[in-house]
């Protein structure tokens, strides 16, 4: 095993760190917004069916305005690390690529939380109102919760490359 | 090693910034706090008045703890800024004194917009739902709305302290 301590191998350890974290936020975000932009749900009642979709839920169309933030984030993050694999030039060089990184992580990891916040917060006591109409909705919701689970670990994988990230800052730019 | 290379007029005008930012955000938690924890509202309905409280919705009760960990966070950090302008002697010297700052306001800024987004995403729904049923409550949810506003002022003021830490951070601690 030869030396991890020379600054140019810990620096590919640390963007290898970062790019397999944006991957994963990339795969839960994805997840996530299929099963947010997909739902639907159906409840019988006396005067017929009644159905709900995500978008009749405005907490649901800001979270779904954070995955897709967080979603292309991600994509040009992931496309810029190709590049620079391919072309061994990073794109945005110096203090910029650094404070481009740093901003960014930051930013989007504060929509990622605040999206799956909403969500949470508005799908308990929602539901709650509903049940107590005998319209609960248990399917839509727990998708619901499922989705806002995935968008939660998306930031937490965000919240950890923006501690790596914050790390690398050039000292007092 | 207490305070590395760096020139110490431009180490001063950092802590002094943080401290200011901190102050500003203590006294904005105050407040929502305060608009929160009394908030209570009453309609008129054919049965007789109908009271809701802000630990009748799930949400605020979120919104609450948050309130709660960053103000307990922010009496904490003034205290110790007071120490040290009392004592002359940081009480976190060297690495710790900066890892706790970096990981407080980045761990505490999460929670603050996650209450502050809980609080919104909860409130516009809640209120729609109630409002179809002739219970608007305007003034209940007003005062809400007004509580995770402040409560996202404050969240911007230690945004804003997480990027001033991020970049006093040793570099590659």
């Amino acid at each position: 095993m030869a030396e991890m301590d020379s600054t140019p191998s810990s620096s590919t350890v640390s963007r290898t760190v970062l790019l397999v974290l944006r991957v994963l936020t990339f795969v839960f975000l994805l997840i996530s917004l299929i099963i947010i932009a997909v739902n639907k749900g159906t409840e019988d009642t006396t005067v017929g069916p009644l159905q709900i979709k995500f978008n009749d839920i405005h907490a649901y169309r800001y979270m779904l305005s954070t995955i897709v933030i967080g979603f292309v984030y991600n994509l040009l993050q992931m496309a810029l690390s190709i590049f620079t694999v391919v072309s061994g030039n990073r794109v945005l060089s110096g203090d910029v690529g650094y404070l481009f990184d740093f901003f960014g992580d930051k930013i989007i990891s504060y929509f990622l939380i605040s999206g799956s916040a909403a969500g949470f917060g508005v799908s308990y006591d929602v539901q709650s109102f509903l049940k107590s109409q005998e319209l609960p909705f248990n399917s839509f919701f727990g998708k619901a919760y499922a989705s806002a689970s995935l968008l939660l670990i998306g930031f937490l994988f965000t919240a950890i490359a923006s501690v790596f990230t914050s790390f690398t800052l050039p000292k007092r730019a």
